[in-house]
């Protein structure tokens, strides 16, 4: 690898809204020998219950990143120069079976991480954090996970299907994949199917942060309950962006009233800082139901702030 | 009644996406031999100033709630297990007569009185809680009002009319529907014609939380003003979705920037659990101008905590 | 039967924006005890190849139809009159199985067809087309089909499914439902994968009318060979809306420029009169890419003009 | 008055999106002594039946008109030349009280009517044709009315109400405003209440040119068609925009599929020069369901046209 | 002058969305004889480097503002009372020059700060300022910048060009028309190019308040920041609206997730009372990427605290 | 060159919404060794007068092409196989020098065609013209130019700008760079600034035919005078997509109503097979005023056709 990271395209000879449509403007992953971090888009939403269109989510986070600039200030990095990024394009995956589609992330995370030491992966629905999970695990054994969205995701089957959109993190609870005991979700709200749902989650061990924690909690007690929660484990970082209250991100599957604000989400990412995150992911963008690519950009900086959460290049 | 409430449509057998537009896919009323709490819609919108198109309010609701689930873990309850709930549909209401149009609605939430408990209203524009009141008031005495609004609604005539959707807490309180003495408008914000507009209402005896106050104080401050100011008497909440910001409700008539987000609100409604709601309406929903259902949802949510603060079957 | 059909909710009495949202304002089938026509919803997009959402296609479209009235001036019926016509609601269908979805569409629309003498269904996806032939064939042999569509639909596998919304009228083809020889295509434009697209739809025996005949020939011709073609078969109807142009139906999955207007698709389905059409479909409206109902007005439409074509109640 | 027409302010000293928003950037009739053509606004959408929001049409057309240009070369006249034409405002109309709103309208362009020669006016619904055919009444007795509408507008009473925008035409034939037997509906279409809806058009002595002509008919014949009905008689023409598809026209109250293309209604406009046209109205914008001002430029152009139809200055 | 000033039209006569699209529905100033505050707009966007539009800005910003009532219960002010204030409409600027249009706007802000005590300037794109600026500095000397935005604007060149959107403070700083001791930029977050971006603002001068401030300090802590960062020098409010986030200002060209409500802006806004404001903007308001007026009604109700904060008519 | 051009992504293997965002999924120029046909982006919008955003047009046209399939049934050839076409990427222009834009247009043009036999641009605003047609002379000499566009563009200077988006054919005509006598705008419509514009452009040479012709002609008498005006000359066609109606193409700065259909476009430009057509360009997509990419999917579709005219490798 070349001792200098190749970086996104210069603002100063190409404008902003003009040339290729890669994550930030970023190289794509064949125009570099390889990269600490690649970016990649898993464009599947099958297993959608209610909106579906996350299949249009990657290219959307893409086309609403043009703005990134190289330096962070919230973090005091610059995520492209402390290591070589690069957008890998998107899987392409059949959109008719989730016992295909599955098989396919998970074979192309496996192969993407043969060449990339990390992976941020734009959705699509949740149904594929699964498969993700299931990478990270070879590589980095049970996972402390951080999981922000407005459901919990630990349901059981729908219509018979143990792979959804709502199932993910059962299914790698039940795998093994997942230190429950330093998980946690992060923004829930919203009504429930019953009492149970809480009951059972906590059975599988994760904690829960409220959105409605935050009405009342200073945003460094609640970092400070993620942090202390996460410990010293490999984190992975799961963003459903309906962690976001409509107004904020309007583009999504399953939005519900009363989530947080994007300055709120991205403050606790900010928050990370030090600790070990391995992996991340954004989902659940659903272009069709955007506006001026508001839920686009909020997608964009929640991937901005995590890239500048995984390793940088060794040193 | 039969001792178990029907409840939704189950959503394992019917996705939510499919099946009637009732409200939270609960029963009709008519499909139901009678009900705890009924929701109907009153889609009149001739009384509005500004942008009208609330008629359309009571539907756009109703398919914004497809997504509300059985289990209310903010107020741990469960809505419609708890009391029977169904939906008592639209009232046919003239659009071309203000006048007409309130002697239906009184006419019409009599009727529905009769049978059911209490009764949760989908407007439709403000002009409705005048009927809505009396009906109330007719059962309950005077009520303290609690009364969320960008405007004060106590305004006089407009164009001679002496009933719009600027007057009915005026209107109601010279009737004598109202405890002004504990009643409380929140949210408010916004210009006024003149600083008479606030001495009036204060002189009606209604009590106000600004929309400033909600950047200064801690939200259990204002719940505990507002519970203090209720009391112990028979509640009636009026919900003009309008207290929020046009960011969480860009679907109504006259919007006022600087408003409320839908975490506050909701989090404000859920400070009630233990008082005496005894009806409850949420008006000037205009669809046309909202986007992806953001205003819809907020509306819905809004309306599922109504729902879990109204009086549960009696046992 | 009862002698008089029930007809739509009167709108002398609850205005049009009101009141459920069944289709054009008709009884519910419950409410009635049989039908001659049932509509009836089918909200499944699992085989979408493209833009996704056209499982919100069967309320989009109810919503749409509520400025239908009940008598027909361009083909002198009164659809509501001379037959009873119900809303049957919609299907629960699994939305993560395509070959559940298929299984489920034939046995509900064999259910319904047994109290029904005939169904008009509004999707859903095109994949629903094949099990609905497949009832059509139990009752009336090999239907003369007469497909409004930009695409031909006669595709094979995709990504290994042989059964998705571009493959239903080769499946139909090869189950023998179709009388291919009185078959034909209607609005085909756009680019083919190959030539060989053609070929094989012609050789399976279909004919068709390009929309490129639209621009140079009189409407009346097109309707005379559109009439040869079918002949005296048992014809049914399948209308993809993107038969029409994105300028008419924006909120499809897979648009493609130079359609049809709504006038012309209009005006070739009155022309149908006196034809045995005995079953219909409107597919493929996908309500997020939608604005203003343009595409659910033309789809209520197109349902209206089919009611009128399917067969009165017998005397 | 001045001997030349003040003119549109300069697009070269100031772009067309810059500046007041008046009608085609033309002088506020308070700033030229009086004018030849008056065009108003008339907001008022009281005596809508479905989607309302016709009050906000005519700033809608307004802004929409920015680009319209001096000199029309399908006319081959310089409309704001050879007459003076000006914005006379809107008027302040009661926006709860049909009755008021009618007075309101017929005061108001009896005041307008005794400084300027003719008038245009943009709605507000239909309600408004009825004061607005009363005061040409007045002027030029009886009118030969060429009415573009998908609506015959000659209903009676709605919810009891006799003024409202489905009935103008009806009041204004038992007015006597109208020489029925030079008047024509254009652009009819879509279903109705009765196969008596035609027939009391009929009687009253309206003809009739129906949407489906428009795909059988050259243009020339329905023009001549046009003319021949209007014969020498004073010509009144109003236009609803709803006369257009709803993909030419979202922005309107109550759309229906199968209507004119803009080119076409532009076209018939065009082919009146040389009749008596001695006023016109267009009505029904609603703003809200617009898209990218698709609606407000074809009522824009509409009234271009019509302008350059209304008598010129005398010499 | 005479001694009251001429108000806003009167509501009770001419329903809000009737009438002129001036700002607050205030007299033209070519209609008063001169004005203490004159609000004029500058429709120029040839310095934008993402989105542009904002020369649609002046009149969505106007048209947003018809709901602007006279009293202003947040700072108990009239101010169409304490002052008058007139709309100046739009400057005539060179669409295509940004030279030019720099100084066209210098010059004609100086003609009208002959006739108008202080200005309140709608833009157009933030190039503006610097002109601006120039005319106050001419006036009151070096000024204190309260400049609230997502960037810094203290860029240098981009693509050759010294003056653009994102240069204006610097040359302002150059030219010597700032304090910038007692100058803050307010709202700051996103991405930079670099540390040096912080770091040059700083060795300029400027003192900084980022959005993550917000997120933790009280607002009286921010606004106390504020006021004594300006001091009693004469104050110059600059509000690029993206300082919003893009839930709150979608209509804008360059947004950045994080951002300020407007509930947030309108309070420290508010809390300038006493301060000796001399002249204020409000930029980048980019129409066509509004929805519902979320981003115009924004600007309006700031403009609004802003006129409330400039000086009133001397006594 | 390899015997056997590189075609766009499998859609077999990668679902058409999957993947990079190239013009028809075809590869990037760079990724080839050289190209028949090259198709590039040129996002300058600033030469425009009205609404602007045409900057984001080359990746919105990209994005609406993702449907293209590889034959082209109207003109019966396959565009990908019979000529290597790749995608060009954008170039990076000054966004504020109209001057500067138009020399590296040039440069641009004048290096791709080092490589590329035929250039296909898509725009950008109608400025670039200019010097696309530069280029194209200096290789092909006077061009017969086919100018699609409901404007002349052959307006003289505005805001004494001499090269805008409505000056380009004048230019170039200036120039000697077009064979004016077998030049013919087609689509013309909307007002004029006189009589003169027609004049001048006669005098210039060009030929016209107007939508309205398009309302009574019959389109292959439309096409026979269009190829017998173009001849056998170098053609260059430029199609400014507001040539369009805005029912059809919303997405454009300059919309005027009574415009050509996408069928009636398309069919034109399958009209000109057979013609030495050597380069065309897509301009004035203006993505911000698009909904559902009903704008893009024109564009996208009429680059097609264009690219089925261009000459193919030669053998």
């Amino acid at each position: 690898m070349a001792n200098n990271p190749v970086g996104p395209v210069d603002a100063t000879q190409v404008p902003r809204y003009a040339g290729e449509t890669t994550f930030a403007r970023l190289p794509r992953l064949a125009d570099v020998s390889d990269a600490d971090i690649a970016v990649w888009g898993v464009p599947f939403d099958g297993g959608v219950s209610y909106r579906p269109g996350a299949r249009f989510g990657p290219n959307h986070v893409r086309q609403s990143s043009r703005l990134l600039r190289p330096y962070n200030p919230a973090q005091e990095v610059e995520p492209f120069l402390r290591a070589q990024v690069a957008d890998a394009g998107d899987l392409g995956v059949n959109p008719f079976s989730i016992d295909e589609a599955i098989a396919a992330v998970e074979a192309g995370a496996r192969q993407l991480s043969a060449t990339s030491r990390s992976l941020l992966t734009i959705g699509g629905d949740h149904t594929i954090a699964l498969p993700l999970l299931r990478v990270q695990h070879e590589r980095h054994g049970p996972l402390a996970v951080l999981h922000f969205d407005a459901h919990l995701d630990t349901w059981d089957t729908y219509f018979g299907a143990p792979y959804t959109h709502g199932t993910p993190f059962r299914r790698a609870a039940e795998e093994g994949l997942i230190d429950a005991e330093h998980s946690v979700h992060v923004g829930l709200r919203g009504p429930l199917y019953s009492r149970l749902d809480l009951d059972e989650s906590e059975q599988m061990g994760f904690a829960a942060v409220h959105c409605r924690d935050f009405v009342r909690s200073p945003i460094d007690d609640i970092i400070e309950r993620v942090r202390a929660r996460l410990g010293n484990r490999p984190v992975y970082v799961s963003v459903d962006i309906d962690v976001l209250d409509p107004a904020f991100a309007p583009g999504t599957g399953t939005p519900e009233a009363g989530g947080l604000s994007s300055a709120q989400l991205l403050e606790v990412l900010r928050g990370l800082a030090g600790l070990d995150v391995v992996g991340a992911d954004i989902v659940e963008v659903a272009p069709a139901y955007d506006h001026a690519e508001i839920t686009g950009i909020a997608a964009a900086h929640t991937a901005y702030e995590l890239l500048s959460l995984l390793p940088g290049r060794p040193r």
